[in-house]
């Protein structure tokens, strides 16, 4: 059977190969599926000559036998690693367990990708008794125990605390405190040799007293130890709720690296410390990172010393830190990218323990891209692969200030990414009229869900806050549309209208209460944060420039107004691929309008209010050409069901419930009850919407029509262009698209005829029903567009109602029963098959179809990579991920053209 | 372009022939697309050598470019029909429109399909003034007058009225009735000649009056109005509607038949009749029908006078009745199928008219075909081909009794065939108590729509009647599954359920007053109807047995109860197709423990109930394992959204709200509506059901495989078989079947173990999502059989909601948007292709894979004939479409063995 692909980072299935343990000079860095990350990068800084310590690696895929095969190292793998360390112990000129010249080992995991959350680290590996015994009498004390404690220590944790209990770090950290209490000191280097050697026999005795074993006193028995242990470590929580996050596949494995010893606490010439080759905050191109004197690695990540800026190893030792900086731009111009540096000086002698490409923020990101192609290092092509797209959004919100400390109440999903900060609300219309109406107060919007109902409040505040909904949820998308910090679907917290309150697990937050969000990682804050603008750099434009000359596709935005039409432009968009007209319904003192519109007892009366819609629709339209100048605007014509524009069933049925009980009388609210029940759908989502609504009221697209024509016949008079394009959605049935559309272009044509001006339009279509793509032959003949509604479409491909997913696609991805959320990338294998039906039955019919995409995926990089792959000729997104879109679609140009796969991780 | 197929019965798409007009000898029977049914078969008599009057048809291609061309005849064409008609002056030795010896010619309509709403008729065509005053001095006046009155009152209407006024026969008939009480006199055979010539003049003058014309006094203008007429009559609104209703295309135009005049009117040795070879309603083997003597066919269909009894022509002219006789047995052998003929006795001479098949009742349609091959007429083959399955309907419901009168008072939906009579009654409860509990009264069920909460009342009652919901609908599926008489969506009345009454157009119903329905025809009759059971002769066994010896497919049934199964056992399924288990949870005493089991705060609570569920369901299969003998049962876990079970949640806001106004506490029922708010979807359809809720709370669908393995040992132990296959729905994706098949199937050993013997169980799934379908493969790979749940497939491909699509449904139905409901029949063209991918994917991979469809298509003819087309095993349905599945599915068998096309109408 066909794996199933890409659905997760690094699948891969095949058998295990022959060679299970090897050398670093026998490996490179293109080896990351076998060797994982880490020891790819060691194999690769080998052999270019860097000063590495020896050592080899075991394989991924001995990871993947030993977790499921029954947690049993295979056959025969101890006598390789027995060999490989033989090499190690020759080139070292020591002798793993040999007292009178110990090899000692670093075991260290690695997978293919970075996963900060499970590295299991054991170093000092091969110490025992005897061995320290001998040591203390041929180098210096302080240094034997203070290693032989740490072995201990970490041997403990990573291989025996998941079967015993007080065995972690933390256990061995109390024994260290009690210790140092004892004696009368605070810091671990006032601890006196005789004060180690006793930490080293309690440690023991701790170790005696909870497992019934002795520490292990065979070199051999430590090094299995420590290596199964790594390899069940792949296996432990974090590491699997770290994949998840991230979409690692779980059959990858990890890799371990076991590596002769260097010492960073042999003395004050020793030192360790980790470094980037450029500032990976602002992207600058100067060295930037920490060291510690006499310390090994994980002095510097505890924090237990204030590390000092790498900085200061220029003037402390002007020839190492030359030599650091050689070993960084020989990195760069080796990997062609920024590095994060792991290194350790011992006696004056630096090593590098580790590299790897280095996280960096949108800013650094860019900046970097640019910079390593202004000095030659790397192509315009590599730089535009390299940077993440999503990290483009860092450039364009406010954040939280780095550094800054806050208390996350509760967290959810990161549905609208920067930070906001604000009095909390719990309803719309007093969200709109206190965050705007010239008070000035900044509001956060607090609701259990939001419905279009909500789009005032929403657009008032500086975030918003749901309970329920998902990352496409409506709350979702109106936040990623225009631009709004939001946590949405965020279970922690219980949301009560009434009471104006929400509850979370350490207490409540009332009405006025002030809050933060931290959109970016869905976290809930208490009081206020410090919040800071982003700097637009030079480089954003000259970065985004070379995508735009990268891609083949293009990009257009989901607009609806001649400010999101205005934005989106200065982001880059080339037209507007989904103005959706309903959303102008909602505007202002329309609704009453709209009401009266849908409320009406005939047509007569229905046209009475769709000519006081025609004012304002035409307006709206004459606005978004303005600002298009030109560039083609999609217009949807309407799509959701009526009674979206009334009031909600249950508050009418609530108060109509508690008038009757009163004893008051109000007909008009009744008679509104009556009409509302009667327009009331059990699945509105699959009901009266979309081009049904046009064949049962054809009055209203016959209004829009007529608006969208002669909006532009205004602009057109008025010396500029414009260039409609409308769409008739939810077509499953190509009589759906003929009976409409040959409607619409009877008003059209009428509508031309009496402005006396040409005015070029286009009538298209949405395939966004899985009927409509397994017909596309049939449509395309009728229709000059399509565009992909794919929110839809993957809504009925999976028959997951996206208001109503969030109690079953959660479980599903944290069951790896889904490979992420379909609302966010377009599911390929199913989702996507329908597509490339109808791009292909589509153009078989009419090749020169334009295609294009409006659902959220089009601003979701693997799903631009996608429409790339099948031929769309644009992808269309909300104006703040026009820049991802760009560069996306720039990556996906670029990795078409050389054959490759998928743009790395 | 691929013409759209088999939507319609007769699509063409090919030019037009060469040959434009065929006289009868140059035609044939297989020629009906072009000559229409009734051309066809007046060409086939003639080369037979039957009394045919000599003529020509112009075919129906003729009819199209007509239509389609501006109203305009094909050039050239009048004179191919002056040729034709030289052939006819010949054989008849007569000139057309020659005063000395006039032929005269009959006109009528004739399309591929019976159409009797629209047929067009012109006779005694060729009649003048000048024509007329020769006539009467060579032949009887009376006759010529009459023939000339009835001819301008025919061609009037045929080919003016629709461009006039007062041109319709009723307004002549005015006129004669004028006449007729001038003259003092009753019938019109006692008007005297010079009234009749009388008669013709006022005929003339009103014409004239009427149009500003003279009535046309060229025969040729006569013939080509006539022959025009017939073409626009193709369109006019009762043959659309007729179209519309019967599935008949509308592109395939009518042919027009034009013939020479044979005359019953005569003298007294001249009639007319019509007759079936045999008994049209209980299909004895006697030639059944009625004549009139010194008639025009017009006066037997029009009831003036009353008509005898075919056998009385025996006596009346015993050489002439055997004349006939030996025709009836000449066309049935020549048909091999009873026949419907039109003939006419001019001087003692038979002459033949027309024939076709006969329409029959169900019964009728059985004794028929057993008869006929019984007597060697036709194989058993051709009489399985001849049998329309729906007629078998009439075989197992009570009827209205033929002829009887009654005032139908709306009309809805034909969704449960056979009659029902009994008080109106607007509740469910008070339906059950009054239709059960022993008082005997009968009862009509009345609501505005039902669901699974009006199970009860509606197995209690004689019949259901509801306003809204399609031939789909809750109401619908109940009245098929249990053979109750039910008329649905019937938007004629507005039900009010809290004033227990309903409106229509005239009046009001209350309870208690007495209604009936007839279910097969949609309507709904004010007062009493007579109603008889039908007779099950033994005709219905024989035929059956012959369709189960030809059908490949097996027939297996929906059915959720022991009495269900053991019905449709008896009309002859052969296993389970589908059985609900959620429909056991609305039984009795249960309700409270389902809704316990849901509102559970914890497991441990939830278990409680499900232990106690337990005990019911393994009952429940016990019983349906000893109903089935050992035949499988395909059992699906529970599917509907958990707060189906829950009360409704506007009622219970309308109650709450009730009680905080008048200040009631009721803790208890305002935290049941917190429950059921918390459980409320927007989607439903699309929400936490199927598979996604054994995902969810596994114990519940735990509990249930349980319940069917124990019920499966139970009677195992006790002697008998059992073998259930379970089946997991709403699969979209490969994991959700393995996740919980692999949880099932761990319950599933536990039960067989526990149990100590075989209990040979299989696990299946569902393809009724979709994607399900797109990625069959992967799916097929970890399951032992599909089955195809077309109701969700349909609802999900188009996106329609199948409960709130009356309101665009009947407006795609009457604006031809759709060719049909697809709820209905399977959209071959959208859904039907999904299915086609899912059966090749998943016998890609597992080419023994058992599939089958449990969708409520699984019952209707021309989805049957597609399931057998793509290589199902089995459909399943309904146990009262059982009969008609076994003839659909022995009817697509024969079809492609014989390669042929689709079942002729």
């Amino acid at each position: 059977m066909k794996p199933p692909g890409c659905e997760y980072y690094g699948e891969k299935f095949h058998l295990m190969s022959n060679k299970r343990v090897w050398l670093f000079h026998e490996g490179n860095a293109t080896m990351r599926d076998l060797l994982g990350g880490k020891g790819a990068n060691l194999a690769e800084m080998t052999n270019i000559g860097l000063p590495v310590p020896p050592g080899f690696t075991i394989t991924t895929e001995v990871c993947t036998a030993y977790n499921e095969g029954g947690k049993k190292l295979p056959s025969g793998l101890l006598e390789e690693i027995q060999a490989a360390l033989a090499h190690v112990e020759k080139s070292q000129n020591k002798k793993f367990g040999d007292p009178k010249n110990p090899l000692l080992l670093s075991i260290r995991s690695g997978a293919k990708f970075s996963m900060p959350g499970m590295m299991d680290t054991v170093l000092n590996l091969g110490l025992t008794d005897e061995i320290v015994d001998a040591l203390v009498k041929i180098t210096d004390p302080r240094f034997v125990y203070d290693s032989y404690r740490r072995l201990i220590m970490m041997l403990s944790d990573v291989a025996y605390s998941d079967k015993f209990d007080h065995m972690s770090k933390h256990d061995f950290e109390h024994i260290f405190a009690d210790v140092k209490k004892e004696l009368g000191v605070k810091e671990d280097l006032e601890v006196s040799v005789d004060g180690l050697k006793d930490l080293c026999e309690r440690y023991k005795k701790h170790v005696k007293a909870q497992t019934g074993s002795e520490f292990p006193q065979d070199p051999t028995v430590q090094i299995v130890a420590a290596i199964e242990a790594v390899f069940r470590s792949w296996e432990n929580d974090r590491a699997v709720v770290y994949r998840r996050k991230e979409k690692i596949s779980d059959h990858i494995g990890t890799a371990v690296n076991v590596q002769a010893m260097v010492f960073g606490n042999l003395g004050d010439d020793c030192g360790t410390g980790v470094a980037f080759t450029r500032n990976a905050a602002t992207g600058e191109n100067v060295v930037f990172g920490e060291y510690l004197m006499n310390a090994q690695g994980e002095d510097v990540v505890a924090g237990v010393r204030t590390p000092m800026p790498i900085q200061q190893l220029k003037d402390q030792n002007p020839a190492l830190y030359q030599e650091f900086d050689d070993v960084c731009k020989t990195l760069e111009a080796h990997y062609k990218d920024m590095q994060d540096i792991e290194f350790t000086i011992e006696h004056g002698i630096l090593f590098i323990l580790q590299c790897r490409s280095g996280k960096r923020t949108g800013q650094a990101a860019i900046k970097i891209a640019v910079d390593q192609v202004n000095e030659g290092l790397v192509t315009k092509d590599q730089a535009l692969l390299r940077v993440d797209p999503e990290l483009l959004n860092h450039c364009l919100l406010p954040v939280i200030a780095p550094g800054s400390k806050y208390k996350t109440i509760a967290r959810g999903l990161p549905a609208g990414p920067g930070a906001a900060t604000g009095i909390a609300i719990f309803d719309s219309e007093r969200a709109a009229e206190l965050g705007k109406g010239g008070k000035g107060q900044k509001v956060v919007l607090v609701r259990a869900e939001t419905s279009p109902d909500d789009l005032k409040g929403m657009l008032a505040a500086q975030g918003v806050l749901t309970e329920k909904g998902g990352m496409t949820s409506h709350a979702a998308l109106v936040a990623r549309g225009f631009g709004i910090p939001t946590v949405a679907g965020c279970s922690d917290i219980s949301v009560d209208g009434h009471a104006r309150q929400f509850t979370y697990a350490g207490g409540v937050i009332k009405e006025g209460d002030i809050i933060s969000l931290n959109g970016t990682l869905g976290e809930v804050i208490e009081g206020n944060v410090a919040v800071e603008e982003p700097q637009m750099t030079g480089e954003f434009g000259t970065f985004l420039g070379w995508a735009d000359e990268a891609r083949t596709m293009g990009i257009r935005t989901n607009a609806d107004t001649p400010e999101d039409t205005e934005l989106a432009i200065k982001f880059g968009a080339e037209g507007i691929g989904l103005c959706r007209t309903e959303h102008m319904f909602f505007e202002g003192d329309r609704r009453p309008v709209v009401q009266r519109m849908i409320l009406s007892d005939d047509d007569a009366e229905r046209q009475v209010a769709l000519d006081e819609l025609l004012e304002f629709q035409r307006e709206d339209f004459v606005g978004i050409f303005r600002a298009l100048k030109g560039m083609p605007a999609t217009i949807r014509l309407i799509d959701p069901p009526l009674h979206e524009f009334l009031p909600s069933l249950s508050s009418l049925i609530e108060e109509v419930a508690t008038n009757r009980a009163k004893g008051v009388s109000d007909p008009e609210k009744e008679q509104l009850l009556k009409h509302v029940e009667g327009m009331h759908e059990i699945n509105p989502m699959m009901g009266l919407r979309g081009c049904r609504l046009s064949i049962v009221f054809p009055q209203i697209v016959e209004m829009q029509t007529r608006a969208i024509l002669e909006g532009a016949a205004v602009v057109i008079k008025s010396g500029g262009k414009a260039k409609p394009e409308i769409m008739i959605p939810l077509v499953g049935h190509v009589n759906e698209l003929k009976f409409v559309r040959d409607r619409l272009e009877a008003t059209a044509k009428k509508v031309v005829a009496e402005q006396g001006i040409e005015i070029p339009y286009e009538f298209g279509t949405m395939i966004e029903v899985p009927r409509g793509a397994l017909t596309a032959d049939e449509i395309a003949a009728e229709t000059s567009f399509f565009s992909f509604g794919t929110n839809d479409l993957t809504q009925m491909t999976f028959g997951f109602s996206r208001d109503d997913s969030d109690r079953f696609l959660k479980p599903y991805l944290d069951n790896k029963i889904l490979p992420g959320d379909p609302f966010e990338s377009i599911d390929q294998t199913g989702v996507g098959v329908l597509m490339e039906i109808a791009v292909q039955k589509g153009r078989s019919v009419k090749p020169g179809l334009k295609l294009g995409i409006c659902g959220e995926h089009g601003g979701e990089p693997r799903s631009i990579a996608f429409c790339n792959k099948i031929g769309l000729d644009y992808v269309s997104c909300s104006p703040f991920r026009v820049p991802i879109a760009r560069l996306a679609a720039a990556q996906a140009a670029i990795m078409a053209k050389s054959g490759g796969a998928e743009r790395d991780k």
